[in-house]
């Protein structure tokens, strides 16, 4: 039994609220557990320059921590004037993940900006940031086409991401919260698409390692869970999960 | 009359939820109309190495935004790798003010430090922070109380500040929203305590000047606002309000 | 009684030294007591590209010390690889005061650069910036008159500053050395306009509060300060004194 | 059929040079076909600050690239002032790759210094840097150990990596060179010990997915590859490489 | 006699390794005893933009050491942001001295990188990454001669650089290695081009002086070593030494 | 005939300022024709910590330029974040000079902090920063005497520096200012002491080489000018120069 006596295959409770801030074209504040993200995505009419005249859009996101977000009080990155190498890694992996599932001609030339910003961390800060942008984006379309400026969706897939671990014990475990994360010996990020198709694994042993029976274990658990998330997003999205979805069949018509 | 039929001398609907969020001592999300910023102060044991071993404390602050906190998103510093001057000047006016009313000596070799991060930006954000910091720093003192750290609220007067400004045309106006404060000939800022008196007084004309006449003006509707917020930082506080009251009468009696 | 049986509302001796290095448009050296400053104004015949085509001009100020100006050396910002909190808020300061008088307009596509370089230091060295790169600027649009680049002075009024404050024991004083700015508990800095009329008012106190009455004694004081200093710019001025005098006048008229 | 005629499950061929500088405790030269990458790994008889009194040692790698390693010249890190978002994911994964095997214990309070310096890129750097680097670790060790300042070697099992990918066409590969790793769809790193358990997968679609069985498949290929890389190691470590094993054996008895 | 048995006025074994690395126009591995440094020349077909429009090319040079070419390991540039007197000074130098040699009108609007990255240092780094620099740059010439993309090569004469010095008994030496150089008390590099003429002379006293007798002396010394020196360079440059030759020829009738 | 009817073997007016700012222990403004430096000492009572208990002091420079020090505004190198690779070099070469002449052992545990700021800038600023320094320096050690915290002056001999080059019609001229310098084929730093031995030298041809017989023009050329400013340190000095003299006197005889 776990913390708050969670089955190891159990999901924390995940909220996800839109329209959280009135600027963006997409605001979302999603709540996995005690973990909360602020996820914005801006839809800004132009690409990088080495971009211009290729017809294709560009996504890229940031990640950051409100200094109090932990435990401990941060410095913040802007103090400290440079980016950790934590901090660039998850950004990476965010704007890769995004990239999987944005159809970037389709998107022509804009760039979409997402902020992923914790407000408060319990574990999960970069899967709940995937999940969170995900709905961002979808909804950043949404007002491109009530604005006339585009008239379908630019996406190919849901996109979904969880955590899984091995505990000290050898207990697999399904979306870790800090407590659980700061004491398993293997840790492993899942970005995984509506279809059940992977975007992005990254498991890694924290002094220690793992064999591929349990690799195997764990990815059955985050499918189990991304499953359950891909729902908590369609409802998020209300009116344009289904125009989303038509777009996606259109598309695989053709 | 104003944006929203507001009146010259009236504020706008102004709330301040506490516990925002669980980690810091004290946590504040404070909305001044659509302004919001959350104001969290954290407690360490301990002061910066030239202040060690002299007995008192020590306040410092930082302000941020998220990068779409406004209309348009702005680069990241972190990104940018340097904090731009607007943002040190406020929150070198933040630390300042509540410097003014923290009682360093009774705190003891302890920092404060109070995070403002504003996640929704629509003028007044450095006003709506120090009035937000200001009851986060006391419930941060509550929670050491409650830990039985310290034993009254190291505290001399309220703090609050708000905004005033003179309009095109010449109209005196209290608490400045993003679109009256763009095009605002006078912006002033004004920290008060509880007491009437003053902390700070900014006042700056953007390519215009002012009278004194109008700056009389001005410090009468600012007296007249600071009053309101002051009785909504006391509701906000809740018990702690009697306690730290308490607290500053037994000092003045000393 | 002040130090060297100073009165409260006296200034200390001003002299205001022009065409001190060769290079520059305008040139000044300014005195104030012990604080001396180097005001330098340069002007390119452009603007920063995001104001390029609306036939404005744009007036920017640097300030900076030499490592030795102070009793004890400080290090260079250059070494330090970024520019302290104080120095971006002067130098915001004197670049927001010259704006309130200079007529970006008149001015056309140029851009004025101020350079404040103080080279020895002894309290005021923001408003003695401000006062000696007002006439600077003068002298560089002098420059451009005896050039036939511009036929008129595009100026709206004088500028000066200077500093009141409150001593402990509750006396308001005029033109704080450094000695007394630094026990000081109240600090104020006035830039006003020939006219009176107020451009910047920037009062705070010292982990002490000031009153209504306090604010209206310390205005007086500044008041009193700056006609005289105004003075002393229309001699450094020289012939350039009536001719800048003039076009506000015909200003005034149309 | 890839480019040179290399099977889809063949290595490219690999040297792995030993004692290439004179200074470094261990130095190596690894070649990946035309991938050359100097490891080099220092120790330090210290830790940092923050680990002192533990007993525990540390190991930390950078990664870097010489600026014509690669087809176009690439701007140093040096120049640019920071270290870019791919750097510091790389040299993390290579430090946390090496404390998998690693016994920090028993290396006692020292840090071990990894550097990979890419002479020449032709895909797969961070692999090969791996690679190259548990090798110069382990001569590290050995230079302590003829020095009598250690008596065993604190590694509990062999560490390699390689790449694999999918190609366009479907294909899984193994062992991506550049022409390859910039048109696959998939490109997954590994790293494995010699028990044949995972010290990290990382596996990314460029704008694309995978499924399971292909996931599977690379799994697979990447094991082969591996078995084959860990039997070079053994011969580049010469006598080290049996001292090596009997102390991992004499670990697993106890 | 010195370490090894060298005499005064005897160089260190030099080697001079062509295509050393495959991606660079012009790549040389040079050994001055055991120092080694890697140097590449890359050319570029533009010039800076300030140069754009003028029919000059540039050269440009950059240095680095791997952290552990040295005894002790050196904290890497890149990560500690900024790049140290003592490296600027270096690259100045050997982009001064080529520019000595290479003649830009000739070259054409292209810009020619040089690298010079130390993989072993043991003294004289700065004259072997000269020495290698110019035989790289010539090959890079060759490299585009043999595309057809220049027709001759734009070079008016050999460069190549030695050190002298003084050692603490007052002997005059030639190419000091490191023990030697951490123990002079003058220390003095020379550029020298194939007519015997200066291109640079830096000579320091450390904490000393010297007499224009052992400047003297100095000087002939280093005549002898770099008359040596640019036979190497002819060996090593093959096929492309008499091309250049000619080319230097046919320019001298001009 | 040069500029001003100057003869190829006069230097331009001199003037040495002392006491120029009041906070240094030692402070000089230098001119040597329209070139003016403020030089500054700074005396401060302890070593950095690498140095510590060693009983050695330690001097070292900083260099900088007011931003229209020149015809054109230059970018502030603390605006620019960085201090430019020109700077570093300038800086290294000031306090390497004044090493060779100041006795650091004697000097006892202190660190020297000259800083040279051009204030106006027409050639030969490094140079005049050099000879200026050292004027500053003995006055801090004056000071230092004057308050008894040393009983005698560290310093070994004068030191003085001037440049030397040579015209693109090939005459070799002394002391080069702006004009002069922009033009020349080869550039000569001299520094030298009382005796007339070299502390350093620093030759550069600018595209250019220079022969044997042309560096023993320059050398004669630059002798005859240190001799002359020599003379002009010892007035600046006044009562110093005698005790400073005594002491090296004192030293010669031990």
């Amino acid at each position: 039994m776990r913390i708050n006596e969670r089955k190891v295959n159990q999901l924390r409770p995940i909220t996800i609220e839109t329209e959280y801030t009135k600027h963006p074209e997409g605001s979302v504040l999603i709540s996995v557990g005690d973990t909360k993200v602020i996820c914005n995505a801006s839809i800004e009419e132009r690409v990088p320059p080495f971009m211009r005249g290729e017809g294709r859009g560009w996504i890229t996101a940031e990640y950051s921590m409100l200094p109090r977000a932990t435990e401990q009080r941060n410095i913040r990155e802007s103090s400290k004037g440079k980016v950790s190498g934590r901090t660039m890694e998850i950004q990476r992996l965010i704007g890769r993940s995004l990239r999987a599932v944005v159809d970037l001609k389709k998107l022509g030339e804009r760039t979409v900006w997402v902020d992923c910003d914790v407000i408060q961390a319990d574990g999960g800060t970069r899967t709940a940031s995937i999940t969170g942008a995900f709905v961002a984006v979808v909804l950043a379309f949404g007002t491109l086409m009530d604005k006339d400026t585009i008239n379908h969706i630019p996406i190919n897939d849901y996109l979904a991401a969880t955590s899984v671990g091995i505990l000290p014990d050898g207990t697999e475990i399904l979306d870790l919260q800090y407590e659980e994360d700061s004491k398993a010996k293997v840790d492993m990020n899942i970005v995984m698409t509506g279809k059940g198709e992977f975007v992005e694994i990254q498991g890694t042993g924290e002094e220690a390692t793992f064999t591929p029976e349990q690799l195997q274990k764990m990815l059955e658990l985050a499918n189990h869970g991304l499953t359950e998330i891909i729902e908590l997003q369609k409802e998020a999205l209300g009116k344009w999960a289904p125009i989303m979805e038509e777009s996606i069949m259109r598309e695989a018509d053709e």
